[in-house]
């Protein structure tokens, strides 16, 4: 089911700092930034690899508010991984297949996620404490 | 610097329900099995996907006892991202120039990590709250 790690999704307090910690010590580099107001989130890929099944980023999300769930996660646990999204060839496909395995959905359908992508959370109390996201990467960006 | 996400290393309380739970609900498979007492972990790694920087696993670790580093994760924080694993091409190479970039390393010199890598992790202080680990795979296992 699982085509790639999609992305590791960091939660962080100052964005262009973080941007500048991954590009400097990593070598990392920005291929978006957006700002997805349904999530609260400013956020930022940074490309790591590409392959078979895709490309491979970090993305790193900086509250809009602190009442978001980012916002909340950075004032519960502090800066830290936050999710990890895997791409998968069919959002709703992998929804339906995942559901019918007990696991519940945050997500009843599927929303935009970065760069065009259609997502969906899994609950991570069916998912072992991780915040599972499932990516299915739209058609024309190389994916 | 970063040839890929090489794994997720994922904390959890009961290898064997964990790994049942991946192969069911997302189709993993598990291709390594491994002991380590330096670490303190009993870990399986769950194939993800081939890229062409190399492969990208989950890492599932459950603690041979509460008083290593992944016990005291588990009690402090219960199950989910414990890690995050990048490969690189020259560990010590790499660890050189992180250091120089003002980043502290948890280790002075690589170690055995999974499937016969050489590993090295920095510290979670100077990079934004995530455990970030460097791994150089070995030349011959199709990496």
């Amino acid at each position: 089911m699982f085509l790639r790690i999609d992305h590791v999704g960091i939660a962080c307090n100052d964005l262009e700092e973080k941007i500048a910690f991954y590009e400097s010590t990593f070598g990392l580099t920005v291929v978006s930034r957006e700002v997805n107001e349904e999530q609260g989130v400013r956020e930022a890929m940074l490309h790591v690899a590409d392959g078979d099944g895709g490309a491979s980023y970090v993305q790193l999300l900086e509250p809009l508010h602190p009442d978001t769930a980012v916002g909340k996660f950075l004032a519960r646990r502090g800066e830290g991984v936050h999710h990890i999204g895997y791409g998968v060839a069919d959002v709703a496909k992998a929804m339906e297949e995942i559901a019918g395995q007990g696991v519940r959905l945050v997500d009843e359908r599927p929303r935009h996620g970065s760069m065009g992508a259609a997502i969906a959370f899994l609950h991570p109390k069916d998912t072992g404490g991780v915040l599972t996201e499932l990516v299915q990467a739209p058609r024309d960006n190389g994916h």
